[in-house]
């Protein structure tokens, strides 16, 4: 089935532990497309600068991503992010940030892609993130992602999108943060409340907690990983291969969701293994299956 | 099998966002005696002074806990602690710790214990448990647990201890800080090079990552816990729950350490869900098989 994600396509620096990688392609929609590949085609609305150095019909070369929803505007300048993670990988610092054409209005859906079923709205101002939406005729399964700033400062817009999409994915701070709840089991009862059917809380080197409505709950580790290079995109990769995932079996039930998230679970280790894209780009689908298997195996008893 | 346990009986004194248990019974040896007495009989060595106000043979009647190894000091005074909790329950600050009779001589094992074939020595100075598994003729499986002030303070009887055992049950914090990493897979891997062929690192609310020198590894994440009145004693349910199943069914191999993993995160879970012995009295070995059912359930994709 039809798969599209609106979000950022971007120029990062990133300084870790093991390096620093500079000017390289980043983004939400990059990430998550790159990730959501591997298991069905994917429609992609960005919007970047006429600076922007990247050949992106390169980068997904044979990847099946259309880019008819890509938007190059002149005069324009691209997204560029520079952000520094600490010693644990836990906790990231924004060193540099200039929204450029992400503080413009956003791309428009194009009319073919219209009619797409799963769709994927990657973090921006929630209000954007509906009117994205609105593009969309009948969607049949609609996560989106958020962050602290739009809990903070966007929070009716925030409101008013959960009660329009299928599935929240959210971090584990940001959860306990939109519930005012620290304990995520009830965190994520009081977001259910608010209005999506399904809430996955992402813990970060833990793994995730899924809850829906009808009382169903998943706990799965993340992969244990020997080495972080670059967490940047673990998020976006995650949703990626999750909606990759449905869209390919054209599934949204509770056990599909489950299989959706651990290959999320996978695919977000291999992207956090190398820097940028590289730790998507490297692997095969035999090595995504290979390691979800291995995953099932680690975990189960 | 048989099965013992060394550690500490103390009066607690514990304030949580839910309440104040006041003087209540806890320590090490009594959580894990009443975690693994759902499984197997319990041969307890520990301490007392005369001024216990507790009639441990009346706490432990029916439940197949041998005392022959409690020893009541005259003229000495028990071990007593008081701590409290944060809202988010993850940290703890001791308000006051009195060592007393846990500062003298350790208790001795009685001659009838010298042939258990499972050995837990919880938290104490490194020396004193090598000390009292010493008194244990051929053990079986030994685990021990250990805590960031002996890490500290006494590493070089700790690092003596960690060649005598067979399973490190340890906190992540004093994971990492034992081992100089942050990644827990490396941490691990280190602790493993320092001797014991089984580290169980347990993550607090996010479960538990076990690894052996085999290169074979399980990650379980905790029960999701709506309601945490009283984390004491989690920790030492958890080991009692896993070194009793073991105890049980007389093995040690991979997989049966993985069941008796489950089965700790789930007595932990039913622990800390009321203050003190509360959540463990509480409680049937039915309950503890339904809940690792749901544990299965909620983890299995």
């Amino acid at each position: 089935m039809s798969l599209l994600v609106t979000g950022s396509i971007g120029i990062d620096t990133v300084k870790t532990p093991y390096g620093v990688s500079e000017n390289c392609l980043g983004g939400s929609a990059v990430y998550f497309s790159m990730a959501a590949s591997f298991f069905a085609p994917v429609r992609l609305v960005g919007v970047i600068g006429s600076d922007c150095p990247f050949d992106l019909a390169k980068v997904f070369a044979d990847r099946n991503v259309d880019l008819a929803g890509l938007e190059v505007r002149n005069n324009s300048k691209t997204f560029r992010w520079a952000g520094s993670y600490r010693a644990d990988m836990d906790d990231r610092k924004t060193d540099r940030l200039e929204l450029n054409v992400l503080a413009e209005a956003p791309p428009t859906v194009p009319a073919e892609y219209k009619d797409s079923e799963f769709v994927f709205l990657a973090n921006t101002a929630p209000a954007l993130q509906k009117q994205l939406l609105e593009q969309i005729e009948s969607p049949v399964f609609v996560a989106a992602d958020t962050m602290d700033c739009w809990i903070e400062s966007r929070l009716d817009d925030l409101k008013l999108l959960l009660k329009k999409i299928n599935a929240l994915i959210i971090n584990e701070d940001e959860a306990r943060m939109l519930a005012g709840r620290s304990n995520l089991v009830e965190a994520s009862e009081k977001i259910l409340d608010m209005g999506p059917p399904v809430v996955i809380i992402k813990t970060g080197q833990s793994g995730s907690i899924t809850c829906n409505g009808a009382g169903q709950r998943f706990v799965l580790p993340a992969c244990p990983a020997g080495e972080v290079k670059d967490p940047t995109g673990a998020g976006d990769s995650f949703a990626g291969a999750l909606m990759g995932y449905l869209a390919q079996n054209n599934k949204t039930d509770f056990e599909s969701l489950k299989t959706a998230i651990a290959y999320g679970t996978v695919v977000a280790s291999f992207a956090i293994a190398d820097f940028s894209l590289t730790g998507l780009t490297s692997i095969s689908k035999t090595d995504i299956d290979d390691r979800l298997k291995a995953l099932r195996e680690l975990t189960q008893f």
